[in-house]
């Protein structure tokens, strides 16, 4: 019986000319990175499961791909003691890179600027326009205390999807040290505010109502008091120095050019926030394109330093499709030299290796006609060939 | 206690500079394939385990990581028909590259030609050099039965090498059909000619006793005969189209100015070849630096028609050490500004604002002095800062 042809559950394939079209905006993105001083690295696909798990990434624990160990026993599992899996794949790029930047301590300029693009993976329930591998494009600012860092996080994020086309964006911004503040406050001190911020922030999905249930085993007047602090943010629940802060990002923004807001009920549903907290809206749109936040000191967890890290993080799924290719300039020249069989495509693809050399700008591709010419130009046409020459015509 | 900072077994990260080269390598290759029509695609990494075992990839299906199911619990892989793990990483580009043919027949043109450049991931005994994930960049012709297809795959490889500045390469060039009537002339009619392969291909890393002793079952004198064979690669003892067809591969690339030559040594691991099979040699190093071959009718498997294929794969980490950055033109000019504190930052980020708009290609790098400024000039200097500026001399 025949395998199925389907991609994996909950995964796709990408066919052209989509797939060109990511290529050109992820290169785009990490172009514009590069001009503020962000050096791109690599982290492998895998983590030890040690890595990922308590890291405080809230849901996307739950939702870790294992990868069974080489050679493993499946009794393994079962005895005590045996691990069947001890590693898995990274759900975010910001862990590994905490153990990154531990790992390669003495090799890095501190303060370092970093950018990283790359695949993610979480176990998510399949669901329509939902998928279990996207591609996350981060930037990071490693060592620095300050809400410089925030400004220019979100200030270069902005510039890159100005740059894409992508205008009329706002940053809406909040501070998990306010967040803190109001919940113990209205909840009274907290050991686990992680789950009161997962709840939280489910807000805008599922209603107050529903989070109000989630919140069940505190006092319910407290938690009204606190999803109406969330509507109104009153700023002056939290330590002073925070409101200065938030003023003084929203204003260095400003003065950047940039539109940017308080937004109280902006709240993400990681633990490892310990400041400012971030996301970009655009009117289009009703999900965020991009988001981030202060996380100082998750390198601690790996023997190093506990450094103040900072680091927004665009949805590369969410940005592509609001991507107009003409951003990119004016297409390729693309001809295609369609061949009656084996002899006359070797002589073109002599010509064509001669046209590539006169114009390397332009694409030349030699092929067999197919039984059903019209399909084939159809299809030509859509990857962008403006020119089909039937092989016998085509000179140098 | 504190995580491991280290990556995880047998991977690494990649820190800068060399993540920016992998970046401008794959970019360029990406490039020059385009030049001759090849389109990309993405596939995911995992895919059906049924996908990836019984495909012939010889002994890469015994190096598949595993995936352990969404929620499977541990004792489901002991009970009857139970399953732990359904899906794995893929270990090649080239079979999920039959699927995706087979799941998108009808949006693809027809003869297709497709570029194709991914990690790839095998659980290998870790060992000096040699990673479990590492990148493969393919080209694949679908759906071009002749030897046009090999010709122009070997052209465009070579090209690419060249264009990366690795000039001097030789395709070696066999065919999978005159191997298979020399090992059925010498060791009779096969079963499993995929293990035969295997076991030829580990030559000039074993030694012919230690393949021969591979090849214990078979009768001792017809091995001998064989490993003489492959010696000497009397063409004659194959089908005559197959000689025809090897000395038209051959005199088309050298009308295309390539190297080549038959090499009846050359063997490749997979079991899914059936007919030519190539790789790129370099005086430099004792490696090859890409492989690839003819693999007609792998879609079959995926219930479409059985299309002829063939691809060439770049072996990524083998290239990218040997390719000097100044095939890229000349660096981009970076800029650092050291500040002293946070409000010096914020007047900075504004100027370098200004300054990026005048003079895209440059970088402008804002951050804070380190404690150690000595160092801190090293560390730029080694990613290619040429100037160093101090804050409070940096002017619009």
């Amino acid at each position: 019986m025949a395998q199925r042809a389907q991609a994996v559950r909950g995964m796709r394939d990408i066919v052209p000319p989509e797939a060109e079209l990511r290529r050109r905006v992820a290169n785009r993105i990490l172009d514009v990175y590069a001009g503020y001083g962000y050096e791109v690295i690599e982290t492998p696909a895998f983590e030890d499961l040690d890595v990922l798990v308590g890291s405080d990434g809230g849901d996307n624990e739950k939702l870790i791909f294992k990868v069974l160990k080489r050679g493993a026993k499946l009794d393994e599992g079962l005895r005590p003691g045996g691990e069947l899996a001890d590693a898995g794949l990274r759900f975010d790029l910001t862990v590994p890179l905490a153990r990154f930047v531990a790992n390669h301590l003495n090799d890095l300029p501190i303060p370092f600027k970093v950018a990283h693009i790359a695949p993610v993976w979480r176990a998510e329930r399949p669901q329509r326009g939902r998928f279990r591998e996207f591609t996350q494009c981060d930037i990071d600012i490693v060592g620095e205390p300050s809400i410089a860092a925030e400004v220019e996080l979100c200030s270069a994020t902005l510039d890159v999807l100005e740059n894409l086309g992508i205008g009329g964006c706002t940053v809406r911004l909040n501070d998990r040290r306010l967040l803190r503040a109001a919940v113990e406050t209205y909840l009274g001190p907290l050991h686990n505010a992680g789950a009161v911020y997962i709840a939280l922030d489910k807000l805008d999905k599922i209603g107050a109502d529903a989070v109000a249930a989630e919140l069940a085993a505190y006092d319910s007047l407290g938690v009204q008091a606190l999803l109406k602090w969330l509507q109104e943010g009153d700023i002056s629940v939290g330590p002073g120095a925070v409101a200065e802060d938030l003023g003084q990002t929203l204003s260095s923004l400003a003065r950047l050019g940039h539109s940017a807001r308080f937004d109280p009920t902006l709240v993400r549903g990681m633990g490892y926030y310990t400041g400012q907290i971030f996301e970009v809206s655009h009117p289009d749109v009703p999900y965020s394109l991009a988001g981030g936040g202060r996380y100082d000191g998750m390198t601690a967890r790996f023997g190093a330093p506990g450094l103040p890290m900072c680091g927004f993080s665009i949805g590369f799924e969410r940005v592509c499709p609001l991507v107009d290719p003409s951003v990119f300039g004016p297409a390729r020249r693309k001809v295609a030299i369609t061949c009656a069989g084996e002899e006359e495509m070797l002589r073109c693809l002599e010509l064509a290796r001669l046209k590539r050399a006169q114009e390397p700008a332009a694409v030349f591709s030699v092929l067999r006609r197919a039984r059903n010419v019209r399909k084939q130009q159809d299809d030509l046409e859509r990857l962008g060939y403006s020119e089909v020459v039937e092989g016998r015509d085509f000179s140098a």
